[in-house]
């Protein structure tokens, strides 16, 4: 930690200010230039409130040099995190791809979608079966019934299943009928679902909040990590921005950023961040030569007729050229998909 | 709903289009412009999808004309709702005021905090005993044992309490110990934790999501109007923007906007909105000035030493001060405080 | 300047960094903790490049802990500046007000919304005659004759007159004919026309950019007073954000926060932020209530038949009304209007 | 346009707004609803003002139902625009790149990079001579002299020259100068600047705003295009979000949104957007991938060493080697490069 001073602190404020931090074990080094004198903090500053730093009268600024997150921090885990489930692993050399309706409609839907996504070389199958809905009066999924469709669908074709996860209340269910549980975007900081999940033994999917940072983003992983659970894979799927052609701000560049501060896999949903069907062959590419360790699509047998976010949704036949023109894409940069 | 043709629909594809939409006892009158032709939908458009209109290859554009929120819509409900609390009234002609502490550390800590401010004039008094916070290695709050403390306070001072609520498991124990449940912003879009909060009659305090618009924001309020239970009162908290001066940027504006939007009261806390103790009685002044209906402040005996966000709140003394110039600006627009 | 290295960073990659700061006169003073190395850079460090040091590749981050601005920080000139117009006085004990419309439009339209705003308290007289505006096909407003209109509501009324400056080209005529020169948010950051405005002597409203910070804001008046000319007033008018409720988000935070950092006045302008002429009353409250040393308006005789921005425009008996309310705000807070 | 009226409107009170608008040869069609009436207004709607309607007692809503920019419309002008410079066409089937400093320092300096992109295979040569920097204290570019460079370096390297202008009164050295000249994020809504540049016969590189809609970019464009000059080339380069990783978020949706809404050419500059040189590969693949005409690159030979933003630089190797898999994405989607 650094504490920067104000400029008229007296010999005597700063030397009551040194003997308080020192009182912690954390020793303190001064430097004092010509307008302003800095402490450096030198030991293990996690017993130092910066607030309380901050408050007291002769400081102008306390900032902390290193990022608060540490499991999921690259810099004391150079190694990539590969999460497996079943034969897929999800950060290593071959690009992995999530596609399925946005939510479970019927048996025939999603056991439809599930084959012709399977044909086309999908590594998971995603479905909604509770659905988080702005408002109360729009369709909020088939919840429990939408997890057995799921179930026969993974029986019928083998693919693994990727939901979301509302509730603390259906952690058992998901833990048994679900592959990779889903947290969204409106649940990434409720910290009781986090710190549930963080003890159990599954993949966690941690979609980006709306308007999380890469820090903030990184804190949410932690909070699961520090329970115990290291599966963490992040989900870009755009933040809020002014901008409101798109539903989104699709934010490609927080696949490098998390490449950069993290060890954990990212994927890239360019369904829900654009919010239209007709942008998410090209952001898909995108999202692929940006670096993404894989996508989230969805595809939709009947996009007019979808109970929620058809407009969002590609047909199975687009789903299967854009994976034609996305292996060319991964080849590019050394990976397979 | 209203819903812009391209122009280049042919007559058969209006048709189509019509009869299809006229089949759910919608009808639909045709305007036909020089460059495009628009539907107007007549009757209850409620069954009919958005996304599904805009879906169609002859649709340039669908768009909702209503506000999509009924119950919490002025329009619908002409008269201010008042929520009533024992003696206090909240959307009245009387301004209310919450303070106290971030966190409740301590059972003299909290009484101390209560005394002084009750002793300014305060409605009510606010502590948190479950906080959510983005670091899983920050304090969490003294959890039930807060919720004692808080009870001790009421019952030394008879200020009502004000607390958050962090999760479903909570709801009975908060039914019981706590008078207005606080909703914070992380939990604004938590629909199982505002559908449960919908089923008890209690007064719910539900703060604005960090990128909340007013109209998601009173999407929130009616999931929990739409299952009973109607007292709401809304809390403008700060939005995220650019600008990282302060912690979040106060959208005054809202005040006018909800007054003007619904019925429901909304008070302000410029708290955490700024982050700022030095901000905080400024900003409190401009909320009463704009109309709010109250305010939620900080207020802690020792900010330099609080557990918790010490760096937004006041003192007891600025607190007192803070009132005394607040009862003039509530005069200045026919309130009182 | 504070340097933090890369934890890998060999002793003598350190000296070799250190030897080439110190060549340009900076001295440096290590401070070695337990994960991390800091430099703390003392002396002029003005000539030290920010991406050059992170450049290095023992580098892991580059701080400046000053404000970059001088001329218009508070730290190196304590006394507020007050910026003398005639007999006013703009960031004194008395608040000013500015009011007008957003074009002039005819003679008898800028002379009776004169007389009839002076007659209200008002300080100047505002009216555009050059306007920017986002389409080719709007009206851009009288142009000179414009600025001759204004001069004679000047003559009529003796109110100095504020309008907005769109090249450098004009700036002989507005030198003459106006008395305070605005800067418009679309030219915060035309540097060319700040640097030609640093060097006369007229009193210039700098308008914040849509999204600029407060620090870039306080930049551009730097620009200006670089060159000379040290009458800035500043003035808040809304920030862009996601919300689109309102046309802009007022930031009245931005008022205590450049009371904090600058000597320089702020006024704000609650009509441009807003958009609408419903709210304009309660935020320019607000306003007065957070600690602005003035008020910008726009009032019209007739704001159905406005050329421009008629929908934030509030009529002469509105303005006259608010002022009443205003004084005693302005009261609450120790000040006049 | 479309007029959404207040449920309480009297039929007088409509009567008298349908004459008022049919005054001006625009006919209107009354839709009504359950709750709500509409009218669809039909013929040239330019001449009604927006602001004039919603501010009758009796309107909700007023709505243009048409994009605003006709010139720069797809819907208008279905054909692609190719601006052709020399040999080069930008906006057909081949992507074009755009490579050089960010400011233009010594004659060596710019010939050494001019040489080796060209080796690289790029199509333009980029230089800064006129900055616009934030600090009045920075480095604000060689001015004149750093056109002169480019141009030596033109003569040596045969590549035509790309370079910001900052005022108009530098348009007829830039027209000479200069084969496409650039208007920076922060003159967007420059209008003097751009209606100048609309009156040449020069293709312009029209930046994006910090904070500018997709609308308003197009807008800006129109303004170029209302006077004349049809060869505008748009540029994205970030938008300002809350994120403060990155510099800015690059927004790549923003290619397929201007591909559906214009015909005009656009590019990207992954540089600017983030600030930080080891994104710029991994952005500048994802540029092509959503389908990009061109891509613009800052490179420096000594990146430590640039006078300017040599954080976001990278080098001509780096350059060469992006090259190599850009053309590979190039062909994933039936493009070259």
């Amino acid at each position: 930690m650094v504490i920067v001073l104000k400029p008229y602190a007296t010999k005597e404020q700063i030397n009551k200010l040194v003997d308080n931090i020192e009182k912690r074990n954390v020793s303190v080094q001064k430097v004092i230039g010509r307008d302003l004198t800095i402490l450096g903090l030198i030991g293990d500053t996690g017993s130092i409130d910066i607030d309380e730093m901050t408050m007291n009268e002769i400081v102008h600024k306390a900032m902390r040099i290193q990022e608060p997150f540490k499991r999921a921090n690259k810099m004391f885990h150079p190694e990539k995190t590969i999460v497996k489930v079943g034969d897929a692993e999800i950060g290593g050399g071959k690009i992995i791809t999530i596609a399925g309706p946005c939510s479970v409609e019927t048996e025939d839907q999603i056991i439809e979608i599930a084959r012709k996504v399977k044909k086309a070389g999908v590594t998971f199958l995603r479905g909604g079966a509770f659905k988080p809905r702005s408002s109360p009066y729009s369709f909020q999924g088939l919840g429990h019934e939408g997890l057995d469709l799921l179930a026969i669908a993974k029986q019928e074709t083998g693919l693994p299943i990727v939901s979301e996860i509302i509730a603390t209340e259906l952690l058992d269910v998901f833990e048994e009928q679900v592959d990779i549980i889903q947290v969204g975007a409106r649940n990434m900081q409720n910290f009781v679902l986090l710190k549930e999940l963080g003890k159990i033994d599954k993949p966690i999917l941690l979609k980006r909040g709306l308007s999380a940072t890469i820090e903030e983003w990184l804190m949410s992983a932690e909070y699961i990590m520090a329970e115990g659970n290291q599966k963490v894979i992040l989900c870009e799927r755009g933040i809020r921005t002014f901008e409101n052609y798109t539903r989104n701000t699709l934010d490609l560049s927080a696949v490098p950023a998390i490449k950069r501060l993290s060890h954990l896999p990212i994927v890239v949903d360019p369904s829900h961040a654009t919010g239209m069907w007709w942008m998410v062959e090209s952001m898909a590419r995108g999202a692929i030569a940006v670096g993404a360790d894989g996508l989230m699509v969805e595809v939709h047998n009947n996009p007019e007729k979808a109970l929620s976010d058809g407009q969002q949704s590609i047909t199975p036949d687009a789903f299967s050229n854009l994976m034609n023109s996305l292996r060319i894409i991964a080849g590019a940069i050394g990976r397979k998909i």
